[in-house]
């Protein structure tokens, strides 16, 4: 049978400041630094749950609302949601922090996916991912529906086989 | 009337070479890297359509097919695809080659998205884009579809209001 | 009155992947990159406690005993112990992680001391900080005879007048 | 018997220059990046003395009295002042030059110390260390004292059996 | 025979964002920066041309006569003007772009050499380059000059045995 | 009267150490890391000279003829060695050492020419720099013939009025 571990078993916290070669010339955090620091975090989470070496294998769409500054501290925490045979998702919260003023803002939101491979590199089977609290129960049961998305958008799946999917946009 | 601009103008292409600190310990090219990477030549292409400052606004799902090992050499090319008020759309395509065993394969195709901001950071119009060849005007036509999928992903958005996504999902 | 907070407000835990620029040629995590990390997680924790911009003021001795690998996970806990005036002390936690071993050792413990300043860099009173748990007090209870060591080291306080110092020393 | 080399053998000398990836929203020097530069040039120093590869056994405590600019120019000496068996004390002098204004002040003094290995990683014996002039026979005869220090502070020694470290406090 | 390589197939562009951490304290983009880019640029062209690990031989006089801003995108274009045996030069132009200002400069023009070499790190034969456009012709001549005026730089050949050379000195 | 220096007086030594990101495939340093480090050690040695900020104007050919290993330790000497109204030569030895096998060797030697500037960044007069030792009048005496040599190359003199440089050409 195979072995489970408990979701937040994955979870990691990993804190960073935003340095002057992290920023535009407007002084604001560029994306593609905060996509960095989420794959390293999230990746940690996929190695935590696996015991694994792990590779990204998908990002989602992630979206960017608030500019962030040179200085803020920022908060990524990552968890496993759910793993299939040999990958994991993993959901990803970014909170951005100004100190000196006191605020504190949830920045991102983001889900990545992983495959656990062995030392030749080739994917290896993980432990199912066990939910507990509501929202852990939340978060594994609308995994089916964006792993359906990803591989829809990657053109691996027909839409009209995408059951789970479909009721995201209230289809009958 | 609203500037317009060819979007071959935007055209940039970049070329990395992947170094020991971009990899994991099996020697491959860690995600957030080449996340970091996109973003940069993505935005230099946006920058180049408005001539502005610009700020990542949202990033679509990537896949990652191929493991990109140390010391190769990856290029990537980036061009806008469609211009909205103060946003643009930029596709990006990377290549990854192995010049020692001379193989060169396509690695990701990502869409980033990009809005224009005056030196205070506000959101400033940007020239319409204008498509030439037949590839595009496909990726010019697609831009409406993508939009309406990230912002029914990002909650700003109701599945049925979004008429160009619904032939993605063969919707009647 | 000097306002009053809590020392576990201040709590920062990151997480770092070691890379191959952190390591010497056997692999091993260099000493002085290790510091580098204690010094922003505790900076950051000194950040929060005060509201401040915060400066690094002393490390106190730290030992290395493991050897720790390219590849690890390093999880750093800091804390403030103490608040005087204008000065705080930071206790940190390190553990070195080796997922696909499945071994997690603590590798580091140490005391750092900062200091906030206003915007023209000048030092400012920071809250006073209350010690909770066991664990809390007693490190708030040290901070004294610590802070005596750093005095006398640093040649600004005569021994005998080091009065909580003495019973480390056994002095009658 | 004992190989012997000369203290002044293992004399290294490093300057850098304070960039802004180097420095907080101040433009002050971080203390991490200070000691991260201190354990290069004297893991150097141990490595000219033991023609060995070399780990970070301890640092003993730094403080940080000066704020250092921006684009100051810093020089950090270092050499090793007394050897045990297979580990090192090195001794690190710090200055800091705003170079424009044609100010030169010392920032920094510190003792690290450091353990020879072989390939495997095992410690292994290295020259006895010899001084030659006054202040470097001041510097080998305080060595012991400052190693009881670390033995006692590592909860490795009882401090009534520290014999020489009783004259730092004054101890009958 | 010899293979034979047209030398527009080992053409390579690549992009680059000045960052702070590339800067002066005047905001102007250091000159070891600039040739660490080039350099890259141009050992790419040369692994193109000859499918090799190459490592960099010699660089020619070059002169910096644009200050380059922060926030500056810079286009570095290079490829092998022709190959000798195991050696490459390699010809790099550099343009930089202030985006927002619409103004875009050629900041420098350089020829690199490299030499091809084997897992072993010995010196291996490479195809010959072929020009084909006039200006590949130029550059293509003009290399046996600059190959002598080297070779006497280096005092490894007399000025009077420099016979492709006299025609820069006008020497009768 | 212009004011006058000892060329001694801006004498700079920095040591690195080869680090992973430093190197090719073949764990060979590149050729740009060591062109950047010799542009801040010259830079440094001209701002000593000028007590100015400074810019690199020109490097001379430089050829890189032993390779430099990784974990090699490196040391890199600057000094000036004439100044021309706002401008100044910098001569550089670099040494490679390989520790544990006891080896080292000179790598490299280098002329690197820098503009001292004022807050706006335009040219400003420095000091004259005079020699003292045998070796620095030599120097001295050359850096007339390597200015021509730089001038005919970046194509702003004409060969046959670089009276100094004709010694080199044996030129009647």
């Amino acid at each position: 049978m195979r072995k489970q571990k408990s979701v937040k078993d994955s979870y990691v916290r990993m804190t960073e400041l935003v340095l002057p070669n992290d920023t535009n010339t407007l002084n604001n955090l560029m994306g593609g630094k905060m996509m960095h620091w989420m794959d390293i975090v999230s990746a940690i989470a996929a190695q935590k749950h696996s015991n694994r070496i792990v590779v990204t294998a998908s990002v989602d769409n992630v979206s960017f609302k608030e500019s962030i500054k040179l200085g803020n501290v920022i908060t990524l925490e990552a968890q496993v949601t759910r793993a299939f045979s040999s990958s994991m998702e993993v959901h990803i919260n970014v909170w951005s922090e100004d100190i000196p003023s006191g605020t504190k803002v949830k920045s991102n939101e983001a889900f990545f996916t992983f495959v656990a491979v062995d030392q030749s590199g080739n994917p290896i089977d993980v432990p199912e991912a066990l939910p507990e609290t509501e929202e852990e129960v939340k978060l594994y049961d609308g995994a089916l529906r964006r792993r359906q998305l990803r591989l829809i958008l990657a053109g691996r799946m027909k839409p009209h086989d995408a059951n789970e999917l479909k009721s995201i946009f209230d289809l009958g």
